[in-house]
């Protein structure tokens, strides 16, 4: 079969691979239809995520139709099309039960899929402890938007809008309008905060957030952000601010937006220590709040997803052929602010 | 009358000073009975708070009587005994009805006493919205013990324990045994954790912790903190760490401290920026909060205090007479640890 596999220095190539096999009872093997590249996918290829080695097929969203199940698996059979979540869980154990299933003290738990273990941007992926890490589809949605379903949009509404507490009225800034900042700013508008600032150096993707819902939207290339915010926000900063960039300066940027009373809520993933200015804010009744995402979501992003209150297909903005163009892919995305690229959708067909 | 006095590079003076007056019709005039020093007197004694003057009156806790009342205060008489907030509130602003009354609005709003205005260490202290600022001491409590809940007993409850979401069973740390550490140990014990580990370099002060409901306690001048906390949490790390100390390498320990799903609860005063570690902390699922106490727990905690649910004159080592020994009493606290000085009372009888 054909996957993109990561070969180091910034290079993934389209290479001819076995087909994956079922090595537990509790597997299952997934036949692609549609996958994705993710930022993560990048700091891959880049080099920032040395847990990943050199050979690995890369990517973890997708969807697919089950063509080989484990005696184990009960919830799925073969021929259902199926979500393949960001993350492998078991469901049983301490950190799962307690909703942590980004931290699933199982071998293969957490986020295993296109970084330690083959992923899905091939034509096949071997998916761990199906049960638990799978989704059923609804029949008749649109499958190539249910991919931001496997990884952006959960992550968006978890580790930005839930951990940032967005209620309605508040006040909310996103630091960072890529698919996961753009994610945040869909799934923020559904609790009506009365401002959803957008902030990013891109003005296509400005765009994008405010068709998304933004009220306003600043280029920080341009506009001094911080006090474009405090004019916003009548000098009270805002009640949640959402990093989803995951720089150093970025994150400094956040502490300049929080109010009184105000959350931060990380959804980078940052490479390097940050400096916190808790010189300035031990007194300011802030939190910041960091992490994976758990996919304890996704069953509610779906149900909504099915009945069109979401419509992930506005953060998909270009089409290639896995088996055929897949290395164009990356580096469409790679270029992303020339070619105004958001998700790519890779298919399998 | 005596006041103690901020006289710069870490100076405080025992002088005369005019009794305060009446300025606002919502004022009280308190004559003090007992009142105390903090942590952060010596702050300002250190120059490290350049808000506080010199010839400011030092001090923000305190138990009194109330000698003088303005028109506009409806809450209390000549003759109450009172006890009195560190905080200054007028419980109407946007900031107080958000239950952020560290924030106040008004311009005498926040942390006002012994700071921006002269404080407690004195025979008589002028207090602003005195209907919000003050509160009823219920009659036959242990007024010496009261003081305590002026800011230590709130504090450590508040930006400790409640910020930090102790629950019952919780695995908690308390990095820094001072008065407010020791009172976030008391407080977090109201709660019912399963593990309530101290963290100092002095000993008495962990026996003190000890004593107060402590079930470990770590000598980090000895041991190796963050190893014994991952013994002691079978490598899990703490659901609660709590940081009263201020300094950026106790707030780095915090960072080690920590469990996947678990809270930071920063209470230090901090004067310069911390270390993050976001490069390992982003994906662990962890909050940190950071905040001025905003006394919206004392009436509760005044409440167990009559009941004797909670003891704070354990908290109390010293006493001095502040007409006479005042200076001593600065002395004495200045080098803690050889006087194994907690909470020193001052009194005015």
């Amino acid at each position: 079969m054909k996957a993109l596999v990561y070969r180091g220095n910034g290079v993934v190539k389209l290479e001819d691979k076995d087909k994956p096999v079922l090595k537990d009872p509790t597997d299952a093997i997934v036949k692609i239809k549609y996958t994705t590249i993710c930022g993560s996918d990048l700091h891959i290829l880049h080099g920032f995520v040395p847990t990943c080695k050199e050979g690995t097929t890369i990517g973890h969203e997708g969807v697919g139709v089950i063509e080989e199940i484990g005696d184990g698996v009960k919830a799925f059979k073969q021929g259902d099309t199926v979500l393949i979540s960001c993350m492998w869980s078991c469901a049983t154990c301490k950190m799962c039960r307690r909703g942590l299933l980004s931290h699933c003290e199982k071998e293969e738990g957490g986020w295993r899929l296109g970084h330690t273990n083959d992923g899905t941007q091939a034509e096949y992926v071997r998916i761990a402890m199906a049960d638990s890490s799978l989704h059923k589809l609804p029949q008749g949605v649109d499958e190539k938007a249910a991919v931001m379903l496997s990884d952006i949009l959960p992550t968006g509404y978890e580790v930005g809008v839930l951990a940032g507490d967005v209620r309605p009225g508040a006040t909310v800034v996103v630091v960072g309008a890529g698919p996961i900042g753009l994610s945040a700013c869909m799934t923020a508008g559904l609790l009506s905060p009365s401002l959803l600032i957008a902030i990013d150096r891109d003005p296509s993707r400005l765009e994008v957030a405010k068709q998304l819902g933004a009220t306003h939207t600043i280029d920080n290339s341009k506009e001094d952000a911080a006090a474009k915010v405090k004019e916003l926000t009548n000098g009270a900063g805002c009640d949640v601010v959402i990093e989803a960039v995951g720089y150093p300066a970025t994150f400094e940027l956040c502490q300049e937006l929080v109010g009184f009373g105000g959350r931060i809520a990380n959804i980078g993933v940052h490479g390097e220590p940050a400096k916190l200015h808790i010189e300035k804010l031990w007194g300011y009744n802030i939190a910041i709040h960091m992490g994976f995402v758990n996919t304890t979501t996704t069953p509610t992003l779906m149900r909504m997803f099915e009945a069109g209150t979401l419509k992930p297909d506005q953060l998909i903005t270009h089409e290639f052929d896995l088996k055929k163009d897949g290395e164009q892919a990356y580096a469409t995305f790679g270029a992303a602010a020339e070619h105004k690229a958001l998700k790519m959708i890779l298919t399998n067909l």
